[in-house]
């Protein structure tokens, strides 16, 4: 390839220059002449970031370098996530939580605002208490800069190892005008009073090894010249060492700008720091204007050391940058992430519960559609790819797994993350009533989970394979029913187990007892089991049987056409290490849910057959 | 502001250098010592994307530019994205959709791959046919470079006064290698004989005005002088002037590198594209590491005229770049985007109803909770600068929709885009057992949407407000069914319309009629209507008497805990030009949503007294 600069670069391309605009910044405006037409939105009420705050390096570094190691995280989830929840997590999610992210890998863990909520204090309390807090793992814990909260703040962590306290106030031009009413000495003062106090009641528990961060909160608003003097006055009365270093964390409080400008005032603010070589230089991007990765990314060429987020992509408004996303960017250019993402689905799975939200189809290398190809090119090409890739690595005498990963639109094996590669066939009916999940829905009132749609439209492709054509409204019906729902026709296979009937009764402490006659082979058997609902009850029992069953994923409705006395129940067993839908259908709830696990049983066992 | 490059930068850090790297590229690491271990995970199986593709251009330009006006967009749901769903859409939803973006204002839409699929060469002449093209619209379509394709696409345009013909064929190393087993010049080859074809049908409509698109497929994974080679033979075929510009597009088909790399390829290709005044460069980014937006962004600022792009982000895997989310970026920098997104809403429900696929809740701009505060320290800095706001247009005698907008936390007014901001607050019950929706779905089984929650939270606010001190499980139920339930005590109130029976008939023309009698301020009425559905057949039969309803939204389920034989139905309605959600409960799902329409309908009445 030559060399690009020895080409002329174009003269830049200025458009017309609207009279807020600095003339003398290239700009850039379309070529071409199409005909939109202004919108009428008031626009007028709005000042372009470049006329708020001035952020100017034209020497900077940042887009010759690359990423080549995977920066320290922090994860938020336990409190800028959960300060974004509707429901806010109680302490088991809670705990189920910093579980997920102490086995994923994550050293630094922000647990709560300990002086703001007494839930989040409590459960400082029961990490430390319990001793839940791995050697290697530092709790960090927000404060105001405020004597009273900081005082608390200790005492939340009387008793633990180590911790980081996170100094926060807020420094942008329109907070300090308009909440604190201060100018920028007072809120100068407001940072350094409160870095004094936090040395003061530091003495009062000596045991616990701490290390401050400090946030310029709603930076992105802040003029770089005044955040630099804050950071360093709070850096100068906790004369961190390169031994012994603080963060400086430099939250994009509210995304302002293109991500470019936010790497800008980083690289700015790295060469401005003092003490730079003790400070451990962190980013907070959240995502308002959708570049919360690119910021975070950018930031980090541009000289940062860590990352604050949130599991996909979790926190107020729009969320904090995703660090599911960020982990496997880097590890699809081979850089290890330093996080296990080798169980994806699980990873999304309990942040689905902890949250009580649904992590998005379209989220990246977690959501449900993005190992999913529709086009029939795309799937040629995928097929091609991995043919490929087979028969070289049978060339050179090494597995699959060995090889390296080249397969057209697939950025990364979805094996790596657990998960697998689903080529969907487009179901045409008649007259154009579009696919699968809508047949189903209008003609039956079936309103499939997204994955168990994707499950049943691989089976549907099997059949088409098989059976060739255009697949018709009756034979999608007639292929649901035979693979996910009891035979009626004794000619049609099923499998060895049936469900006859169930007797429920509560034990007394919350529990259920649960006593269900299944057919097995076609013989009645009664199995017994006490859990915690009945679904629970029945995987114990069945349990007892050395029949393992666990449930990943349920979803129910009432029957929305025809009968609405029905009721489906769609359940997502792991069984042994292969995962299968169970569908049922019934007047009861209940029976409908255990009707879908022994739809489950016997799909694993016919496909071990 | 000092000029920061008065300032020594820092020498870049160089981390230990794998054995991969270039050693003269300066690379990031982190600093500190945070005690992270390697994951395990299989890293050996990628390479970096700078081994696969050179991307060299140290002279660049485009981080010192800013955006100063919207480019020339062009939306591509009707193709990429309706490619991308489960249930693809059938003619009325694509016609739906295609009104809604011509509503918009956008003047190119992809409306289909005509060629490779019925449905989408039906639609095309439907479009044509019935006229249904505004004056001003383009209509594109997509072919492949294969004879019968293209003769095929042209039959589908004839009659169009005017449309986009898009060519493509892939050009990365990985599909000339596995897909096309074919060397550079015969991949180049099918560009040329692509190109030669269209300009050879392209006679056989003589009334229709060609503009030419041309898409190097899998740009990125593409060696930059192979590209422009394959662009520049195509344009010396199609012969561009300025005049009758044609548009070279440049895909991101997998997003493979930081969005400053895609940039730096954009400005590269703008550089060396021959006939550079007669081309409009076009970007087409997708999301496969969460930076599509960054990457149009930054390419728009290296050079490119125009982006391809679909509504909230649809599209093959993680969806191609979100349309709104560069609208209004561009809007928040008092750029006018030259698209209408002032009833954000209502562009969200259509893309929705067309796509069936929700928008995710923190979807910048349009997700449900972007616009929501839950913590305290936000909620109250918004208050003030609201506050503030009003009283300096108030000083200047302004009113506040024509003052500039500085508010912290919200970037852009709520209102702007027909939405609004709602401040949530914390339910703590008992036990630590989590928020509202959580107790109103343990405790009594309803599980309510994501809109519902907030507007109850609302409700649940204004009573705390008032009685002061936290809510209690039962006093939450108490102001859930009073607000949305039947009084069953007389002296509670409810409204002056009360249901007390329906009867339902097919008319045979698949529609249904309803006669429902309703109780209104003490005396039963019956009122009678057909529609399309009971519900529809319910706002008709409202209509006829002078009661205004719309259904916005709808959703449904069994009672999951308690008795299973009842449904609850929610129903957001328009009644007038305000919003409320109504409630039923009921043993018939029918009747659950006739009631929750007339639980709406006191709401609004109530609302006005």
């Amino acid at each position: 390839m030559t060399t690009p600069s020895s080409t002329t670069p174009s003269a830049p391309v200025v458009a017309d220059v609207p009279a807020t605009l600095d003339p003398s910044v290239p700009v850039v405006g379309p070529r071409g002449d199409a005909p939109q037409q202004p919108s009428g939105m008031p626009v007028h009420r709005y000042r372009p970031f470049h006329e708020q705050i001035a952020v100017d390096l034209p020497d900077r570094t940042w887009p010759t370098r690359r990423i080549t190691r995977a920066p320290r995280w922090c994860a938020v989830d336990l409190r800028d996530g959960n300060q974004a929840l509707i429901d806010p997590m109680n302490a088991q999610r809670k705990l189920r939580m910093f579980e997920l992210l102490v086995q994923m890998g994550y050293k630094e863990i922000e647990v709560g605002f300990p002086s703001a909520s007494q839930t989040d204090f409590d459960f400082v309390r029961t990490l430390i208490e319990e001793d839940r807090i791995p050697e290697d793992v530092s709790i960090q814990v927000l404060t105001q800069s405020r004597e009273h909260l900081i005082e608390r703040t200790y005492q939340a962590l009387a008793g633990a190892r180590r911790a980081v306290v996170h100094l926060y106030n807020s420094t942008s031009i329109v907070q300090r005008d308009v909440v604190f009413r201060a100018d920028e000495d007072g809120i100068l003062d407001i940072a350094v009073q409160g870095a004094l106090l936090c040395k003061k009641y530091e003495e009062t528990i000596p045991d616990t090894e701490i290390t401050y961060e400090y946030s310029p909160e709603s930076y992105t608003g802040t003029e770089l010249e005044y955040a630099v003097r804050v950071c360093n006055a709070v850096i100068e009365i906790v004369k961190p060492t390169p031994e012994d270093k603080m963060i400086i964390n430099l939250p994009a409080t509210v995304e302002m700008a293109t991500p470019n400008v936010y790497a800008d005032s980083i690289e700015w603010m790295h060469r401005h720091l003092d003490r730079r070589d003790s400070i451990v230089l962190s980013l907070h991007p959240h995502n308002d204007r959708g570049t919360g990765v690119a910021a975070a990314e950018l930031g980090y060429l541009a000289g940062a050391d860590r990352i604050e987020g949130c599991l996909f992509g979790n926190g107020e408004r729009t969320g904090n940058v995703d660090l599911v996303t960020l982990g496997l960017n880097l590890f699809s250019q081979g850089i290890d992430p330093q996080i296990d993402f080798s169980d994806l689905d699980e990873v999304r799975r309990t942040v689905e519960h902890c949250n009580q939200m649904p992590v998005p189809e379209r989220s990246p290398y977690g959501g449900d559609l993005v190992f999913t190809a529709f086009s029939g090119s795309h799937q040629d090409a995928i097929k091609k790819g991995l043919d490929r890739m087979e028969a070289d690595a049978a060339a050179a005498g090494r597995t699959l797994e060995e090889s390296e990963w080249r397969v057209p639109y697939l950025p990364v094996d979805p094996k790596d993350l657990g998960r697998s590669y689903e080529a969907v066939i487009r179901v045409n009916s008649q007259s154009g009533k579009g696919g699968m999940a809508y047949l189903l829905r209008t003609e039956h009132g079936l309103d499939l989970p997204r994955r168990l749609q994707i499950e049943f439209s691989g089976i549907v492709q099997q059949r088409t394979d098989s059976e060739g054509g255009e697949v018709s409204s009756e034979a999608l019906w007639d292929a649901f029913t035979d693979e996910y729902l009891p035979a009626t026709d004794p000619g049609r296979r099923w499998g060895r187990f049936g469900f006859r009937g169930v007797q429920q009764e509560s034990t007394g402490d919350g529990e259920d007892r649960l006593t269900v006659t299944l057919l097995v082979d076609g013989e009645e058997h009664e199995i017994t089991g006490i859990g915690n609902g009945p679904l629970d009850a029945f995987t114990k029992a069945l349990a007892e049987r050395h029949i393992p069953v666990r449930i990943l994923d349920y979803a129910e409705h009432a029957l929305t056409e025809g009968d609405d006395s029905l009721a489906a129940s769609y359940i997502e067993c792991e069984i042994g290490d292969r995962i299968f839908w169970g569908v049922g259908i019934d007047g009861s709830i209940t029976r409908a849910s255990l009707e879908a696990i022994v739809s489950a049983l016997n799909r694993e066992h016919r496909a071990r057959v």
